[in-house]
């Protein structure tokens, strides 16, 4: 029998805080990008077209000394049930001996790796002067977006807000983002970082309806939407500016003009998968681009093999799809933390 | 968060006794076979080769509202480190909602089930009167076929043991065998049943060192090693044998001799998987048979649907390569006999 350690949503969400994530994400990163790491074969079901799927991300980090997986289950019609609709677990066993290390709650995990991925994708490609960030979606997302890219950003000045399906649900969301930003992310904090994270949400939180005089004053652009067309269109995005491309993560699923691709340097978090479920695919698939054409995984820029952004009038896109390393990593992250703090449950297992 | 029940070896092996995995596995042969449920795609990954592997079986049992997976992690090199070789966890979670129902460790549920393949294939397949069960192996998986075996055929009088690399080993295997069976699966009925499974082991254990005379004397045949050649030859099997292949799970091993195949009724858990790495692979690569000269998995057997065996004269094997259905459908039983009796660690994830 082994001690096993099991985290659940509110430990996972005690234990976080969105600059540690950053890091280990950029570890994940680079870990992934250095051909060391091994992603293993995704596993997809679906139990009910439409309605009802699961998905099991796993991989290898060699690096860290750890693998395993991340199971997630969508059940569209399980807020009938007083059920959330996702759910999540993600299990680290040590590489070493093949000794499970822990179970974790994977919801939190899931948002603030995929927050962290935003504010990466801006910190390595936006530039560094961006003033502007727009946020398109404001759903469970948003608020982990900004707060990393308001980490990773220090010249933001004005955060315009668009959800363009419900301009109220934009109103209602800029008027509590700032509210929520210090209390959820920022109070994790004490002193010297308090004090600046605080002041980073110190912006304008503006609403907006028109998605085009939005585009075309941003700096930067992060969408996250469940959008199954494009939102953000060629023409609208100014030069020099950069996207990072959240919601897309599966057949079906746009959120910007596929002919971006043509005219942006392609940054992807993986070719594989970018290329197969990502914002990419669509580009691939009507020949504007072609696998040759992404610059380079995230992870090479970030070490500095490969340059980001060449120049303030190119334009930038990360593709952000979502790996197993980066749910892991933040997953071992939280054991460390965990075991030193002494939180979580320990069972024999 | 969720209730979550953690289940420690411990536990597996206090709750768990054959008769019901037998009737469990039987279940999930059948369901398996039924076209309803839904294997996922094996994940395998070797860390060092030859010395440490991992591998993630999964999938979904609808009748069962299951689905989950079997993590089992093979590390050589881990009783250096005073740890075990072979590390299982299976996870279960509920079909209609996605929710994780538990997890358990892997290691009892894996020889449990394994042994119950073996009281199944014999059942089945075997003549009811056959008197002599050869056992070949003498490993931690040979007691689960024996006692699985004896609850299945009620006429057996006579158990041979052979153990081809240490006649020694099969010696001391005999001599503790029958003690070993009463403490650990006898012990757990009581009453008429216990009475019952107790007179089962009331058999002659008998250690031989010469497989060919064991094997001309056996009616039923189980192989259980990790052999990489084949250690039972054609000529020795009589006519009317049942022979159940439980070692070969992977390239390379191999129990019978292939020729074998070409004169019997080939039955197998789970076609592609056989043809793939289980002891049927030898002799499809080898041209003997096609996969279409098997004439059956188990589970349609089970409800008639296939005739197993045909005649007292044919001899028929069995090709138990695992499947995860045995592993989730086991896991799951243990799971409402917990809850039932209040064991295991219930957590909140």
């Amino acid at each position: 029998m082994f001690p096993f350690r099991v985290i659940n949503q509110e430990t996972t969400e005690d234990v976080l805080d969105m600059a540690s994530v950053i890091r280990v994400v950029e570890q994940a990163y680079q870990m992934k990008s250095s051909q060391q790491a091994t992603l293993f074969p995704l596993i997809f079901h679906e139990f009910v077209e439409g309605r009802a799927d699961m998905d099991i991300k796993s991989g290898h980090l060699p690096q860290a000394d750890i693998f395993g997986l991340k199971l997630v289950s969508w059940f569209g019609e399980n807020d009938k049930k007083g059920l959330p609709q996702l759910v999540g677990t993600v299990m680290v066993l040590d590489s070493q001996t093949g000794v499970p290390q822990g179970i974790l709650s994977g919801e939190h995990i899931t948002c603030m790796r995929t927050g962290a991925a935003g504010g990466i994708g801006a910190k390595y490609l936006a530039r560094r002067e961006s003033e502007n960030l727009l946020i398109v979606g404001t759903g469970h997302q948003a608020p982990f977006q900004i707060m990393a890219t308001l980490m990773t950003m220090t010249e933001i000045k004005r955060v315009y807000i668009c959800n363009p399906r419900s301009p109220e649900k934009a109103q209602s969301f800029a008027a509590n983002i700032k509210e929520n930003l210090l209390t959820r992310f920022v109070s994790k904090y004490a002193g010297e970082e308090y004090e600046c994270y605080a002041s980073r949400c110190d912006v304008q939180f503006i609403a907006v309806d028109n998605l085009e005089e939005a585009t075309r004053k941003a700096d930067i652009i992060i969408t996250a939407t469940p959008s199954r067309e494009p939102m953000i269109q060629e023409e609208w995005v100014k030069p020099g500016t950069h996207i990072t491309c959240i919601g897309a993560d599966m057949e079906g699923k746009q959120e910007i003009d596929e002919r971006l691709f043509a005219k942006a340097r392609v940054f992807v978090d993986d070719v594989g998968q970018a290329v197969r479920v990502g914002e990419t695919k669509v580009a691939v698939k009507k020949g504007l681009i072609t696998e040759g054409n992404i610059a380079a995984e995230i992870g090479n820029v970030i070490p500095g093999h490969v340059q980001g952004r060449q120049d303030a009038e190119e334009i930038t896109i990360f593709d952000s799809t979502g790996i197993a390393f980066q749910d892991l990593l933040t997953a071992a992250h939280i054991l460390k933390v965990a075991d030193k703090r002494g939180v979580g449950t320990i069972v024999d297992l």
